[in-house]
């Protein structure tokens, strides 16, 4: 990471969902990107003693498995801006068009349309610090599944592909999950040993097809609250 | 983290214990510190896959939450050398005496001797990449327990202000567990937020005396088996 920025990585186990502060040393505002409702009161906390003022939640897509705490994080931190791609119908403050340039201090995301896990689903790259947020599009070893919220797995091939496995071999690569206690990747691993996504597109399509996974257990209750910013709908 | 180093962080659920791998880029050679036996198959495909070979496998501290991968580790990169502080009768190829300095290629570690958690605690200090692996002695917002394994509070507090908050106050801390999802933290942050160690001797001692905490799970297995290098005992 740049030396500019102070940067986290805090895990919710739950979901075993990562959600990643960036703070700019400067002027002392940060970015969090995917938070989770049930971790907010520790990361408001961690961010106080940081001395970091919160001024944007960042969600890399409208999570099935687990609620945004974006809403919850507006509590502690007046003013904050809550963030999302513009290929999605959920409310947010923001909306990212592909190529967008977030910049908070010395803190630069840009924001890459990566759809297939679902069709609004966004990597947040940080060029000076080598690293993306790629949210479910692509995973330590593995990838986001695409069988709801219109998933596509031809798409998610063609984002990995086009805008993920483009960026430098050295750039680290930070999911949104794991489960296997991985904590981090890079361009170069996940190109060279991620066994859906150095597959053909033909193959990778049909190991995703042909997966077999449950119905996600959070879903019903995780979309319409995570559609809404993380508020019950009325 | 120096450019000259691969550094990765890994977690075991059961025992949420944080193993890390430290590769020399130059030399191809590696550290790991603090491995466990359940997740020994994950860290050594991953060692292998960054093309690594794993020359020392080291410990804090004879563990007594789970079980160390030391040995098994063995089986999968011939002429491995164990480690573990001079103060431990454990079974080791190599005791490290106080201020000991392990290099292996351009990774290079300074042993400092941290007791009170148990008498033969140490942290691994990292002067180039500026982290400290603090094993039990210092957690994140926390410590370790001082009730068994000759643990002493008085010790434990002597060890964590002498050896560990007198490095520079922006070298990392990673710890051996964290049980609230958080993966780092820092000297200046210990310093200002641990709720135990920021308090007078007095009133350290008093607060690990008044834990009460359950007697540990795993301890009766754990620590004849490490004494042994993670071998069941004959
Ligand atoms: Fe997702
Ligand atoms: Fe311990």
């Amino acid at each position: 990471m740049s030396q500019k920025v102070l940067f986290r990585q805090l895990f919710e186990k739950e979901s075993s969902t990562y959600t990643y502060i960036l703070g700019c040393k400067r002027t002392k505002k940060a970015i969090i990107i995917d938070p989770v409702d049930l971790t907010v009161e520790r990361d408001a906390k961690l961010l106080k003693e940081l001395g970091l003022t919160l001024v944007k939640a960042l969600n890399t897509h409208v999570h099935a498995d687990h609620i945004t705490g974006t809403h919850l994080l507006r509590a502690h931190f007046e003013g904050l801006q809550t963030g999302l791609g513009s290929a999605n119908t959920a409310k947010s403050d923001e909306k990212f068009d592909d190529n967008f340039k977030i910049e908070v201090g010395d803190i630069n995301l840009e924001v890459r349309h990566t759809p297939g896990h679902t069709n609004g689903c966004v990597t947040y790259v940080d060029h000076d610090g080598g690293a993306a947020f790629t949210g479910d599009a692509l995973l330590i070893r593995g990838c986001g599944r695409t069988d709801f919220q219109e998933g596509c797995s031809k798409t998610l091939f063609k984002s990995v592909h086009d805008r993920i496995f483009s960026l430098p071999e050295d750039f680290k690569i930070y999911p949104a999950h794991d489960y296997k206690g991985q904590t981090s990747s890079s361009v170069h691993e996940e190109k060279q040993f991620n066994p859906r996504l150095t597959k053909s597109e033909t193959e990778f399509v049909d190991i995703m097809e042909n997966l077999g996974l449950a119905y996600p257990k959070m879903i019903d209750k995780a979309l319409p609250w995570n559609l809404n910013c993380g508020v019950e709908p009325e």
